[in-house]
């Protein structure tokens, strides 16, 4: 029986309890045991991508945004240029990063409600011959957004340039096939469609990509190339790994695996996401995206057109009802956000709607 | 009932079970219960160095290298110059983190048994008017040597340059008094004394020397400058926290202030370190170090004077009895390692003595 909050948040997430509970025991980070868990997690990882024959899978430790920019610092040379496509605050965080190390950085922009196009790319990259990476996030965490990113990677590998993805939100649900689609590096982290904990962040580098990084990164703590070599020399971390949370991922894999996989873990998300939608449109909200750009990962509202509705009430009184959801992050438009992610199924989004609905009620009275 | 392998590393280690069960809950990172457990760690971090009035407590994703290079790409300018005092791995680790960011630094060495000198610390100053920052590593994991940090913090702070001390090995054990030692950043991590799980680092800093260091890291990930902004402006982290780690943490420092704050700590290590010293003098094993720079952390051994003795299966029979030790990290003898630290007691050494003595006697016959 889980009797925390239920979090409908884009991550940390609610995760079931078994993941938890494989948090419960001690490991030395250099014994076999430790270094077996290692193993199977960066096996399971690729796995999941179908990348197996193609790609490394590198660990790090921290959150989301250290694995962004140990790509960043780690692939992109100080010789190279780097093509942001943005539209949110995960891409403008790339461009910021990229920016601070002293790389090369442009920026390709789009309105927030408004895909990536692979057209426009494709112009950049025959317009700059510099460019020789480009960066895009695959479900865009700031508003729900779904970008295009198999016709992106198929310019971005026709024009012979590298493709950096952002993989946060959609990995483990939103489907990636390293087999097929031409990906330089994903970047993900564990607690987000994988429903692990929070704590370290990975990348499915290219073997050939990770072997030409060597030296690199200016950063010790955030090189890919010398924490990959360091797992393949003796199958152990360079600097302390966060033991537990690689345990919790461990088995947040194994269940993502008796699930169906990304699949079917997407199936349970889109039932969530199709449960919500329609309850909340009953109650008034209208959704940010249109349904043709809309990840069922993250749903952005407006506010309800009505001057009673207050925000921070609303997300007090559901958080009283156990609910925890999540307060918008555009630039321009008022908005909240509800996560249809997390170890969820479509009786919690019931449970979330006749809440909502009684807090509305009682506010209106 | 605790049925995992006991844990005599320098950390990961042996957590109480109580420790471990504070992770059987999810947060939310922006929500208001997450917010109160992440200023009571910084508030009880602060307190075991007695800083309340003085410093700043840092959280940071990440291990304690991440920690370490996190204080020297932010508090060490590009014009500034860094010495670092070396005496083992972690020391020359800094230089290595500093030369790859491209800052100035110099190292100071003595061998791995001595400990580092105050007077010639002094005359390094004396003699080079660039240096700015000096860096010194309280207890080397290497051997488990203890700095004399109180005398180099006064030759450091006397001639008006700051002092960044990795105390990633004494800090919540060794004492460190911020209101009466001159130290601008202490750096350490959740699992080592403290005995929390790993997975943060923080740094203690000196007010004055945060509010500097505003736009001095080239990295996002690792500014504490931004990073301390945004935990001073709502509470919350930038980014994605382990909120299962800081929430074991918490129940670390809880626990910490229950035993009797590092004093009492102190004295239960010190007492593990005696029953572990003379019973393994008994079986024949030698101290790496000299009693006065001995700290209680970590014992280095040399191997046994016998043809017989190899270190690995001396190591494997240990795990199958249910102890872990510790490979060696000196650069020149050959050494292994017993962590003295973590949730145990003389109990525990007790047994580990015994099935230590049995296992070299299955050996030997």
């Amino acid at each position: 029986m889980n009797r925390d909050a239920i979090l409908l948040t884009p991550g940390p997430l609610t995760t079931r309890i078994e993941t938890r509970r494989a948090m419960l025991h001690d490991w030395g980070s250099r014994d076999a045991a430790f270094i077996a868990l290692t193993a199977e997690m960066r096996k399971r990882l690729l796995a999941v991508a179908n990348g197996r024959d193609s790609h490394v899978a590198i660990p790090l430790q921290g959150s989301g945004t250290f694995i962004v920019e140990a790509a960043i610092t780690s692939l992109v040379r100080p010789t190279d240029k780097l093509l942001v496509l943005v539209n949110g605050a995960y891409g403008e965080r790339m461009v910021e990063i990229a920016r601070r190390l002293g790389r090369a950085v442009e920026a390709l922009r789009w309105p927030e409600n408004c895909p990536v196009e692979a057209d426009q790319v494709e112009h950049a990259l025959k317009a700059d011959p510099a460019i020789s990476h480009v960066a895009l996030v695959h479900c865009e965490t700031t508003s729900g957004l779904l970008n295009p990113m198999r016709r992106v990677a198929e310019v971005v590998a026709r024009h012979g340039r590298a493709l950096l993805l952002d993989a946060m939100s959609s990995f483990g649900a939103l489907d990636i096939d390293l087999a097929t689609t031409p990906i330089a590096a994903v970047l993900a982290s564990s607690n987000k469609c994988l429903e692990g904990v929070p704590g370290l962040g990975f990348a499915l580098v290219e073997q050939e990509t990770i072997i030409g990084a060597k030296g690199v990164s200016p950063s010790l703590s955030l090189d890919l190339y010398d924490q990959w070599r360091g797992l393949e020399s003796n199958g152990q971390w360079r600097f302390t790994p966060p033991v537990q949370v690689v345990a919790a991922l461990v088995e947040a894999l194994r269940a993502l695996d008796k699930e169906g996989g990304p699949k079917a873990r997407l199936h349970r998300y889109q039932d969530n996401f199709n449960i919500l939608a329609a309850g909340m449109g009953r109650l008034g909200f209208r959704l940010f995206l249109e349904p043709s750009v809309q990840a069922p990962i993250i749903a952005t509202f407006h506010p309800l057109d009505n001057r009673r509705f207050d925000f921070e009430r609303f997300y007090a009184a559901l958080v009283a009802r156990g609910f925890v959801i999540y307060p918008g992050k555009l630039t321009r438009a008022a908005s909240f956000r509800i996560g249809c992610i997390g170890a969820l199924d479509r009786s919690d989004f019931k449970r979330l709607l006749t809440s909502i609905e009684a807090v509305l009620e009682a506010d209106a009275s």
